[in-house]
């Protein structure tokens, strides 16, 4: 099977960058292709703008969206950018790796999302009517993809427990998982997280390479995070609200996730 | 009183670039001195690495956070991240503006937190005890000023609701409010939002000039988000987790509000 990873570290003799080597060993062994998009090696260009398209809008004002729906449709993204397409359509599943910085993904990689993800192919998908509010959110572009985040944080793993200070590292991750990867139509794992990076000594790298190891050896037939389809007849459409006899007593991100919690 | 305005649109002629305009000539007829960190328009260097300093380390690997200390610490901070600092210390109020893209802000801003929030400016600052973990939510560098997000998305107002498909628009902007601007000291009003944006005309534009007006004159005697300081007594260290007394039915970032939902 084919995996593209997408790694955001800036310094390859890092804890990060043991972390790919291996998943990239690790992966390679049992059979699979394996791809790198290394975005500081790459020099990728972060800020999304009208350099976006091959011709930029000489008078007209630039749109983010519009205009990126016109690159994409006539042929005329930067090469950077459809050479990122291209790898998510080859690949099987996408493995984003980053260090958590201020609770998200580093900026490099965030517009590695915003310049990759044009509209008609990660967003503006497909028919908007009463009965669906276009293909996404279990539908799109990169159904039948699967894809999982590797993420590091310096802080503990108590600190972002169900009442730790940070709040819940499934809430903090929740903008990514879903309105990131399973938007477009990802199928989303439970990621892997590294807590506490400052301690991870040679017997804890250890440990990180079996755990990550199993979570590698498994990538094609761990379930998915269950979140709920759009136009599936949980949501109301256009509203997008769950349906009053759908999860009836939950509110917030939980919600989302099938057999949520009432 | 001194605000500073963090704006991150790749085009003047927008809908943000207006709301800008306005924000600037509002504050300023009220008797405020305004600057304005433009930071497509300054071509603001989005991805934190070495260059961050004016003296890299030659061969030992790049450390994101021992590096930004060491170059926070001795004076070799890159210019404009020492420019951005100044503004923030001259600052009473920042406001932050941005369109919502992927659920967080534009990776330019995001690699503005990242390299101007310095280790020994807004983490990594205070004591480390048994009692005080830093000087942070709720205290740090930034404590005394104000900050307030103006946030444009394209989506419906019900999309972001309780029981919307994107989650609750409070819950997308949490581990901004409480993770990047509580965080190093700010008090965080809540915030300004436009939904609907391909939707907005002259009469709608009119409504948004008179609820944000009616904000920016009410900037400096709005009560922030009552977000719970870490080191006055609510949670364990250095677990960081609520004490079971506290909010003791409640998980998840609400939990760090006070009188939170029980």
């Amino acid at each position: 099977m084919n995996v593209l990873l997408v790694y955001a570290h800036p310094e390859p003799r890092s804890l990060n960058g043991a972390i790919r080597d291996f998943v990239v060993q690790r992966l390679r062994a049992a059979g699979n292709e394996v791809q790198v998009s290394d975005l500081y090696a790459m020099q990728w260009k972060p800020q999304l703008d009208a350099f976006d398209s091959k011709v930029p809008p000489a008078d007209a004002p630039f749109h983010p969206s519009l205009d990126s729906k016109h690159a994409f449709e006539n042929g005329l993204q930067s090469d950077d950018i459809a050479r990122e397409q291209d790898k998510l359509r080859w690949a099987d599943a996408v493995i984003l790796q980053f260090p958590l910085w201020w609770f998200s993904m580093p900026a490099i990689l965030k517009g590695w999302v915003e310049r990759v993800y044009a509209y008609g192919f990660a967003y503006g998908v497909g028919e908007h009517s009463d009965e669906r509010w276009g293909d996404r959110y279990g539908e799109g572009t990169l159904a039948g993809k699967r894809a999982m985040l590797i993420v590091t944080t310096g802080g503990w793993e108590s600190h972002y427990s169900a009442r730790g200070i940070n709040g819940p590292i499934d809430d903090i991750l929740f903008p990514i998982h879903h309105g990131i990867l399973y938007y477009p139509g990802f199928d989303v794992l439970p990621p892997y997280l590294v807590y506490r990076t400052s301690k991870v000594d040679a017997v804890r790298f250890g440990e990180i390479r079996e755990e990550l190891g199993q979570r590698l050896d498994t990538l094609w037939t761990t379930a998915p995070i269950p979140f709920r389809r759009q136009n599936a007849g949980d949501y109301r459409i256009p509203q997008l609200t769950l349906r009053d006899e759908v999860a009836p007593q939950t509110v917030g991100f939980a919600a989302h996730v099938e057999a949520a919690r009432v």
